[in-house]
């Protein structure tokens, strides 16, 4: 294969891959419906009592898959070379790829883990997701307040939790048998999801729980409004900078 | 029937159908009114151990409901002609009426069916339901951004999935039997609904849904900001609108 | 007593109703304790198992309680003259005596549901709640919007019903009897308060349910957004008046 | 040991407690770190059974952590002077310590809730959240709002108590025993959480929430819409006196 070849090959592999040609973009949905089609399979596979004949058709869906995903990577590193091997999609784009190849050469007993693994595979579709321009600066403007706020959280979790422990421990020693977890019981009732599996029972420990779902209320109340103010500054930024582009 | 006098009929219905007179206003509160009633006596036909007279009262119930719908959607058809029948709201007039219709005609094994697509007359309500122009407003502004939202939680939901299957499966088999029966749990979960149907169990597994959940908090958050920020802006071009045609 | 004397006393009942004045705003609190522990001693005395001594201490009270405010509306009246009775306030002052007054009289059959409505003497709290302008203009704005949205919220609750009556039906016949038991679910489920009680079994109902949670998140934002901004609005609105008002 | 050598010595502790110094920033980190570990440390030794080598250790490392928290606090003692004890930070730092070394003289039967009081060593951390200076602003806003708003919250509360008593007694005595058992459902229904150890089975009872819910979801938005309104204002605040300070 002589140079000249090669670059014609190279451009072909870049009409493909650029999705602002009617051909990219038709290669890009096929990608997604495959990674989407590859969860789905993924998630059927783990059903028990799977008929014979099931198993073998998903055996030989991964297999197209993979396949159509490895020619995939190499047209990528052709295109970018071999910087793109390291770069953060080139990464993503080899673990979706590695579960499936070594589970093939390694014994059966291994196989579990890589084959859950094989989700990284779903981490393919974020390079499809656009309009997250707006969400991104939002995020941008708020990171240190929302790192401290996580803080804050656990900080509040972490004492909702002695003090159920304290209120619980001797009613209920096997639900609220230390502080780790009395520590599930704060993050079950914080986020007001309340499975039911752990609840105060003694009169103390629901008036303590009245008490912390007052102040929880206010807890998740702070990151939304974080957000919806970051998102409306984000906007208006945004505006800024592309008045000032079409000035330009 | 001469030309006239169906002019004289078409114009009569007209006045009914046009809700800014006070006639028109009467009939539109009317057939509110009877969708309402309608759709109350469809939840109490479904009651067990009903006694005969009910579903007997019921039953005449309903069909004097059609008669009324079924002379509407000819009155409307009168007025718009043939172009309303394949029109949004000549489609969901039709679809009011047709289920008992035809359930008149049917043997009496997929009336069940039949009953239930009788829930669509709700929809007849939409046609109702102003003060609604801000609302579509900005939804049309963030369309874009609550579909990739949209697919964004779906991914966060299956990836959720995937691990708590990690975590859970060993445990508790029946209930994390597959990366399906995890979704479940996922969608119980990260919308803060928590049943209490499933749970995890084991240390691992409630780590992984304090993750989760911490992350599950932020999810929420962002849907609302959006909209709260689309709310807003929606009022402002409204009002820009309103004061540009002021000034015509 | 002659009219002079008459004139004093009302006088002084203003100083004490007056909440500007010093002896006003104490006797403002002296009620709102009384309000607030009638509040507390009500719910002591459904206690079961009460020894005999707390419930006579708790029926003095009680006779103390209306006492005062038997005192207080006669005072109110005196001021406000005979307008006051029939106003907001003097009803519900009226109301916060009557079921005491009246269950003195009747047989004890009928005393119960007279003693659930003395509940009624706790929004005498709602005359001593200030601040709330802010949150009365907000209201205000959004009045329609916010009743045209409870109608969106109940035909969203209807569907979801008849849907997860076809889905659960024959799975559950127990929990989802009818469209109306299947109500029940909706409501628990779309505010995300879950209990248990009922939850789909079947893989449609749950497909279902997922489907209805994604859209329910966007229902339970709106009306935040909605007073959010409104809250913002209602800000900017107080301090035109007010600045309205120092210019003059 | 001479003024000289005293004076040369807080310097030394000033730049060990500055945290714009580098040396300050380590030993904040470490701090930090401490008391992180002590708090998974004090969860930790609640945990039944633990062996009895875990137990010494955890013993070794609590009496570290005291002996370098003493440190700290007697450091900052000769650099603040005797009115750091009676600061806020000084009181903390003392309480952090107290349980410990009182413990060590004391009987075995008040150690459990000395040991629980160790949870305040947690708060020392709040002595490095920062960034909070944007939170505090906009909570300074709307204080008033926020207290007036608990009481309408606490109000509701109590109302909600005292209507599903009223439906629900009768069928559940065990669970609805009084105004103040209804009251625990009151906080778990409307605060979304819904363990499922209370909840309504009558026809009535099912209906109130309804309608109790319907309202509970406006309850919980205005405290979200109050706290993302002054947020944003808490922003044009801190950007204006920015601006401020940099004219001059």
């Amino acid at each position: 294969m002589n140079r000249d070849s090669w670059n014609r090959i190279r451009k072909c592999f870049k009409t493909l891959l650029d999705d602002d040609t009617f051909i990219g973009k038709a290669f890009d949905i096929f990608i997604q419906v495959l990674i989407f089609l590859s969860m789905v399979s993924f998630s059927i596979e783990t059903l028990p009592h799977l008929p014979g004949w099931a198993n073998t058709a998903l055996h030989y869906f991964e297999w197209f898959v993979v396949t159509v995903f490895t020619i995939e990577y190499m047209m990528r590193i052709a295109v970018g070379g071999l910087s793109y091997i390291f770069s953060w999609w080139g990464m993503i784009d080899l673990l979706a790829i590695l579960p499936t190849l070594i589970g093939a050469e390694v014994d059966l007993r291994s196989v579990r883990i890589l084959r859950v693994l094989r989700f990284i595979r779903a981490l393919k579709l974020t390079r499809y997701i656009k309009a997250m321009h707006r969400l991104n600066v939002a995020f941008g403007l708020i990171r240190d307040e929302l790192v401290m706020y996580l803080l804050i959280t656990i900080l509040v979790l972490y004492l909702s939790s002695v003090g159920i422990y304290y209120f619980e421990h001797d009613a209920q020693p096997q639900h609220f048998a230390s502080v780790l977890h009395a520590f599930w019981w704060s993050v079950v009732t914080l986020t007001t999801v309340g499975y039911g599996d752990v609840y105060p029972v003694t009169p103390g420990g629901k008036f303590f729980t009245f008490i912390v779902l007052m102040l929880g209320l206010g807890i998740i109340s702070v990151p939304t409004g974080l957000i919806t103010s970051a998102l409306q500054e984000a906007k208006k930024l945004i505006e800024q900078e592309q008045e000032s582009q079409q000035e330009k």
